[in-house]
């Protein structure tokens, strides 16, 4: 059950781009598994990825290819149930296998599939039975496949996860829509999620690639479920360049303005989503570190609280148990913290002033903050003026059960 | 249940060492609480303290003291139930207060009386409790009293732990005693772990501090269960100078030698005790990392398999998930690793080679190995020739359980 209501949108269809999904029976019979993504001539798109040394077989090919093409890609290959990670050449050679056989049939380079996958890692892929599948996925590419698409890219995920915007531009209607997966191993650069959001607006490379590292920077690096960085993150920016509007080449027009606005909303609305629905998730937890003195131990004050297991626990139990918070603060490697300087609120209340419980804190306005099931907690560090933020969630019985019996 | 047995030793006394408990109710009723350890005047004692920021009125006062009497200190007050930290100005007022009744009653000095707390953050000591139990604690000294010390100190651990050994030097009989508590929030730099340990040797000041950082360094320092580093951890040695040797004076001498050997024995089978009785703890696993290029980049890789709440899971498991332990490997942030170069044995199981399954790698070896209570995982990262061990617990559901309970 995730952290409040994730309610899976009707996503419009986007001019110039299609979806086909099929299920191989990669890991489980049933259900889809496969998905294949079109982008129209003339579309091109971006990446960004995981920084684990141990990057999956597919995000170097997804690297090798967005290079080789200039951005130019068009077509996408996700699987999941089969991470293709720490596979060896092996596993290059069955990602390119597949992706040569979506360019055969499409008239496409090699170059321009994009491999995908997420699920276990250390196995090869059951290459017969993706080949097998593939012919079907493509027959079924279909503008309207946004929520089949949504489902075939999950995996320990309970509900499938899309956002959609739209604009008016030059008199014409823009969509942005998205679709993710995420549940475990979520940390910032990146999470095991896959992203993959599109629009229909016409989009310089270099303003799409600008645009993309943003939005990754606003919302899936924001999202901290253990703190375990995957093999196979991806999150890819399509635009297919349909809509009839002046191209937007410009980081400062009116049209970027618009554009940006909306993918970032699409992409944190996503990233939320994510944790939402994290493995065992029952809280929704926002840290913002204020008053640093840069955004570096902003953001170690911050990971250190969003990753501390002992606080994650204290949410599960909806247990004010500051304590915990102010250890995790002052084990964040913050040079000459001054802690007689914080202050903390949970929610509206102020529960450390002057690195001490403050004089005003009630143990029921505290435990009334944690009874919520979305929580802020907001550290003022007062040392300077910088400030940053994580969203994150609790460590309940499930993570470890979900954990505990995944794979086996 | 820790992992495997933790028998208590029968510790035996310790010429010109007393201890002595009491139940103050701090707490909880009807347990001793408090404990008062009196070393004979003539002797020493060295403290390690946590390095976490938010460091606990007892360590400020620790190290004041410590600093002031150039380790001649003679009292330690040590109490489970309530930490004593982030209590401000207050809560050195209160230690400064139990201090001084301990000196006055004893005709010490302040500066002699060494306090200690372990419990829940950010609450005032109950000080007239305390202050009324405090003769009585006084009145029980005794070198008869290592196991009920060892039990008074305990917090959310299910057992006390004791460790003692004895060497001949000089024809005379030389004891090394030790207890700790440990149980959660353990991380190097250090734990919540409080150890003391006590020998009747007589031992030069500077001696004592350099055997204790190096015994440290080898034992409580080696020790993750979550990753949550304390705002009370103190580790203290105590030399009686009772015995009637040549005192220990000189690092290479043969007596030295024997005492180095007897100290980090009874030090390393704490720390391990603790592991093993760690938090929901089911197993007892040992992370090596072999061939790195620096004793920093081998213990991030350490500390990043140990603290990885996705291989933690899966070792409570017992699931040869070894994808998770590459994955942790990955986002260590090892400088330029070479991923294929990396072997990975699960005890004599060589599971990874060359960054990939290795080819003779069966599930069923890698399961015969999870399924033992002690695990040793050895990383080969192949750069160098330093290495890096840890000891570490796996995350089970009593964890989430004891933590999510634990003061409420």
């Amino acid at each position: 059950m995730p952290v409040g209501s994730i309610p899976f949108p009707n996503l419009p269809t986007i001019a110039g781009i299609k979806l086909g999904t099929v299920g191989a029976g990669i890991k489980r019979a049933n259900r889809d598994d496969m998905l294949v993504i079109e982008i129209a001539e003339g579309g091109s798109c971006a990446g960004v990825f995981t920084k684990n040394d141990f990057a999956a077989a597919p995000v170097q090919l997804c690297k090798r290819h967005l290079a080789l093409t200039n951005n130019q890609c068009r077509y996408l290959l996700i699987n999941s149930g089969n991470a293709n990670a720490c596979t060896g050449e092996g596993g290059i050679e069955d990602a390119l296998t597949l992706c040569t056989a979506i360019a055969k049939e499409k008239g496409a380079t090699v170059e321009q599939v994009l491999p995908f996958s997420t699920g276990v890692i250390g196995e090869r892929l059951p290459l017969t039975k993706m080949q097998n599948a593939l012919p079907t996925a493509l027959a079924n590419l279909n503008a309207d496949n946004w929520a089949k698409a949504a489902r075939a890219i999950m995996t320990t995920d309970t509900v499938p996860k899309g956002a959609t915007r739209q604009f008016t531009c030059e008199g014409k209607t823009i969509t942005v829509n998205g679709i993710a997966k995420g549940a475990g191993m979520i940390k910032p650069n990146m999470a095991t999620l896959l992203a993959y959001v599109a629009t229909d607006a016409p989009v310089n490379r270099d303003v799409l690639d600008a645009l993309l590292k943003e939005a990754a920077d606003s919302s899936f690096n924001r999202a901290v479920i253990d703190g375990d960085t995957s093999t196979n993150d991806s999150y890819v920016l399509m635009a297919s360049s349909a809509a009839d509007i002046t191209p937007i080449t410009d980081l400062k027009s009116e049209s970027y303005r618009q554009l940006r606005e909306t993918v970032l909303e699409v992409s944190m609305e996503l990233a939320q989503n994510i944790i939402r629905d994290g493995e065992g998730a029952t809280k929704f937890v926002t840290i913002n570190v204020e008053a640093g003195k840069s955004q570096a131990e902003c953001a170690a004050v911050a990971y250190a609280v969003a990753q501390s297991p002992l606080v994650k626990t204290a949410f599960f139990a909806s247990d004010p148990n500051w304590g915990r918070i102010v250890a995790a603060i002052g084990y964040a490697g913050v040079e000459s913290l001054d802690t007689s300087k914080i202050s903390i609120y949970l929610g509206d209340v102020l529960i450390v002033e002057g690195g001490q419980r403050a004089a005003s804190y009630r143990e029921e306005a505290g435990q009334a903050v944690m009874n919520e099931g979305d929580i802020t907690v907001r550290i003022i560090l007062n040392r300077g003026n910088v400030s940053h933020w994580l969203w994150t969630s609790d460590l309940s019985h499930d993570y470890v059960k979900i954990n505990a019996e995944y794979r086996t």
